[in-house]
């Protein structure tokens, strides 16, 4: 699948791909046009069949695309078709907000396991997940086949937590910590900064961009 | 401020600096070259100094940069010098937890109110903020000098709130709901996409990038 280099802007658009297609399979819609496709996108016709051309290209001329088929294509791209059990660090406001949440599931993300140091926090229940204390994290990663880990813990301890986690073979983070991680290159660190996105709008909005 | 055109790139990167500045005066540190600022930035030292220099350059020859002025510097360039009073529209969890985390305060992000139409969730209080029902929101924005709306409702709402907000004179959306809003030219919008994030995670894990 990743024989070709593919530049990140276009993996940047991928799941944004499969949101519209998927919108558009809800909506019972079978086929469409590279035209329509990128009208949605907000972005050129040519761009996205270079886009999805970057991939093999699946549509048909004089057809476009099959819904379905692309969806379940680009679903595959995404590593979509195999399930991820993922766990989350930090049982906060943040933390039981993002492991209450439902959707993940539709996207082949499963939340088994929240786990905190809080004794006051250790035995409440998050949709049926029951907070555990750090001192079970290895034992849990290892009979749960976990892969992806995301931490919602205060910014000085998510370096030490990453670190741990490494250790226990956890090789995909989901940062929220206004921290950035360093970790071997083998490591995979996707960061959702929510204050440096205030700051980007702040920032718009005072310079009209 | 804005006289030269400052790209994209170096202005997603400005939220970084800002907060590594504000971790080293924390620490008590005083001045820092652009060696050693671009060694946590993990640039290069010429990166950094371009960086800074399309903003006026604030370093001195053979002294490097006074840690509290850069940073100062910085959040005039990304508006935190003057308060900005948000409001967060959908008091879910998602909702109730970020207006539940007092750290934006502290980047002049001030969350002044939280508005849901569901009847059960009306009344509750969250960090001193009480939740007031969609028809309050008119008056409280115009009372309240309101320039950042953020929206934790469901895709499915989030168009039409969007719209509504735009017509109460908000130009600024910080935006959960897993939609693409398209507002007219001079609104700004800033995409917090929790699975989109996922899925590029879930792409590099399987793609080993």
């Amino acid at each position: 699948m990743s024989e070709k280099k593919i530049s990140s802007a276009v993996i940047k658009r991928l799941p944004r791909y499969f949101r519209y297609l998927r919108d558009l399979l809800d909506q019972g819609v079978e086929r469409i046009s590279s035209e329509e496709l990128s009208r949605m996108m907000h972005a050129t016709a040519s761009q996205v069949r270079q886009d999805l051309n970057s991939f093999g290209g699946f549509g048909q001329q004089g057809y476009g695309y099959n819904v379905e088929h692309l969806k379940d294509e680009i679903a595959k791209i995404l590593g979509l078709d195999t399930p991820h059990n993922m766990i989350m660090i930090g049982a906060g406001n943040l933390g039981r907000a993002i492991a209450g949440y439902d959707k993940f599931d539709n996207r082949s993300f499963h939340i088994k396991g929240i786990f905190d140091n809080n004794p006051d926090l250790v035995g409440d229940v998050v949709r049926g997940i029951t907070i555990m204390p750090m001192s079970e994290l290895k034992r849990f990663i290892d009979e749960n086949d976990i892969s992806i880990a995301g931490l919602t813990v205060p910014k000085d301890q998510a370096k030490d937590i990453a670190e741990e986690l490494y250790g226990y073979g956890i090789r995909a983070f989901w940062n929220f910590a206004h921290v950035d991680l360093r970790l071997p290159d083998d490591a995979y660190v996707e960061n959702v900064h929510l204050s440096d996105s205030l700051m980007q709008l702040s920032y718009r909005l005072q310079n009209n961009l």
